[in-house]
């Protein structure tokens, strides 16, 4: 099945989810105003992006059971991957407004459009409220409910941790580079992205896929926290050094003052000389600034030092990945499972090609 | 035990709980100033108000109890009760937020204090965050864990509903009292209020000491939701006919546009004439439209009106309390918790005395 395919799919699920927290509010009498702002509310923040993390969950737990999934199996698995696109809506509605962003997949900010504003606070709130309307619908039966739970809302409080640090790191309208470093670029984006990205949908399905051993759960953390951090630094490179048409938008990191790799990375190799230029002009918005940040990322080859990082960051999670039996672990691992995963991350710049715009 | 000494057993408890949570970040390697950074968001936001929701857990479970508590006893419901401190907490920094409030118990609103900005969504998200980590911590091994995840989701979902309400219906800068009405008054208050600051203490400490059947959650639900409302209705008539003395502060709904209880009632009463008053001054900011609304609650002896609400109101419900039969009943119910809740809210315009500012 194409990706493409596969994205029609999941998404002809979301209908009966979103129509089941609808009801939920319609048994609880509210009234036509507040269902029909909570429809459109999920309607709007919910699908329209890329969808890897809701289909991931899908693809893994069929790699898991090694067979094509029944109908229900599949219906199953895509409520936990929608679980996760709706913690990821709740995250950016809130994100853009403190962002202060403009636009997010290609259409206003929730809290851009008419008459939302800071409304949309509460409606981030009850985009996470709904994962849990949905669990107990359709998983309060099972042995691993709790554990769903439980997942939801660590992952949930690891990702606000990164959120925290990113939000007083790196400010936009106050630039103080003392504050970056390359271990807070690492907290951030295990803590920002990893976890909930790349950890949340392995864990999940390895849950219904009836997997129990403890340390099936830290080998997949321990592969997929790594790879999770690998595809931020990608992304950061790409924000620098992507073409428009690879990332399906101008980069603006730089200009933004984002704790990006490749800043943390530069001050680290900085001459006196370099550090001053970094300080003078990052987090600068303008193009003349952003050009001489640029120049120095060029004098202190950033682009090569990618490439090796990349490479070396390939080479060590295939290690891990190898640690896993070929015919499959006792704990019920699957060595495909992260092997696909990678594929679909690792060197993602080079075979760019459709799909909506990066998140 | 006086109600100060109450307050401060309770307050006590405080700390070590903040201490674990503040351990929590530090043990995720997160940097100083995120540790500092979130504790001062926990100190700031979660004590400080008149702490009534919580220790009414302590109360009713001791009650249930039927004898004083242990210390481990008192500890553990102290714990449920500064959990719902910690989701009122999560409300309030963001209520303040979408009402673009001032003060809050006497302080800066979270939002307003230096640097903090619109990082409050996500500190908010992070008080949140921190009841599953609590509960998580030290009730795992209870029978009751996943009701209490259970009733935490279900009751922020409903809290987060009445707020949608009361959003939409009453914006502060848009006034159409045609939104108005006395059945989205109880809407609003019975979700953004009762369940959480009524029915959840109770249904906390019910699943403390042990009560299983269905039918002790139903009673709970069945005298809890309208003692909620009235106090909500006591709340609203406060604000325009309390002293400043007796409310902490001096009342701004009619100023506000509020969908308070009073003037939903004087839309029902109104003839042509005052409802056109009503029209052209309600939530106007001035003190002339404010004056001329009160005149017509006057002339509508809605002051009248809330006397005989209030009389009603406390016989149904004690009616509804005599149900339990007075020896306790099979499922666990106790009258007296029913009736110290009655007691503390009932009347409490004629005997308010020490103790912080209402929230």
């Amino acid at each position: 099945m194409s990706s493409a395919q596969k994205r029609e799919q999941f998404l002809a699920v979301w209908p009966s989810l979103a129509g089941e927290l609808v009801e939920y509010l319609r048994g609880e009498g509210m009234p036509q105003d507040a269902v029909d702002w909570f429809k459109r509310s999920l309607d709007y923040n919910t699908p329209g992006g890329k969808l890897n993390r809701g289909i991931s969950v899908v693809d893994t737990v069929e790699i898991l059971k090694g067979s094509p999934l029944s109908d229900d199996e599949y219906k199953r698995a895509a409520i936990l991957g929608w679980c996760i696109e709706l913690l990821q809506a709740y995250f950016l509605v809130a994100d853009d407004m403190m962002d202060q962003s403009i636009t997010r997949r290609g259409q206003p900010c929730w809290y851009r459009v008419e008459n939302v504003g800071n409304i949309a606070i509460n409606d981030a709130f009850m985009l996470e409220a709904a994962i849990y309307y949905l669990l107990k619908k359709h998983f309060r039966q099972e042995k691993y409910y709790v554990d769903l739970l439980e997942l939801f809302h660590e992952v949930t409080f690891q990702t606000e941790l990164g959120q925290l640090i990113d939000l007083i790191t790196a400010p936009e309208d106050h630039v103080d580079l003392s504050k970056f470093s390359l271990e807070k670029h690492h907290l951030i984006v295990v803590y920002k992205t990893a976890y909930y990205s790349f950890y949340l949908p392995v864990a999940l399905a390895l849950h219904m896929a009836g997997v129990t051993t403890p340390s099936a759960f830290q080998k997949s953390l321990d592969i997929l926290i790594p790879m999770g951090e690998y595809f931020q630094v990608q992304d950061d490179y790409l924000d620098c050094y992507g073409t428009p048409e690879q990332i399906g938008k101008i980069g603006t990191d730089i200009l933004d003052n984002k704790c990006s790799w490749l800043v943390n990375l530069a001050l680290k190799k900085a001459n006196p000389e370099q550090r001053k230029v970094l300080d003078e002009n990052y987090g600068v918005k303008s193009s003349d600034s952003e050009a001489r940040v640029k120049a120095v990322f060029q004098e202190l080859e950033l682009a090569r030092e990618f490439e090796q990082y990349e490479a070396d960051s390939y080479k060590r999670i295939n290690a891990l990945i190898d640690e896993i039996p070929a015919e499959g672990g006792q704990d019920g691992l699957k060595r495909e499972v992260y092997q696909s995963f990678l594929a679909k991350v690792y060197k993602r710049q080079k075979c760019v090609t459709q799909g909506p715009a990066p998140e």
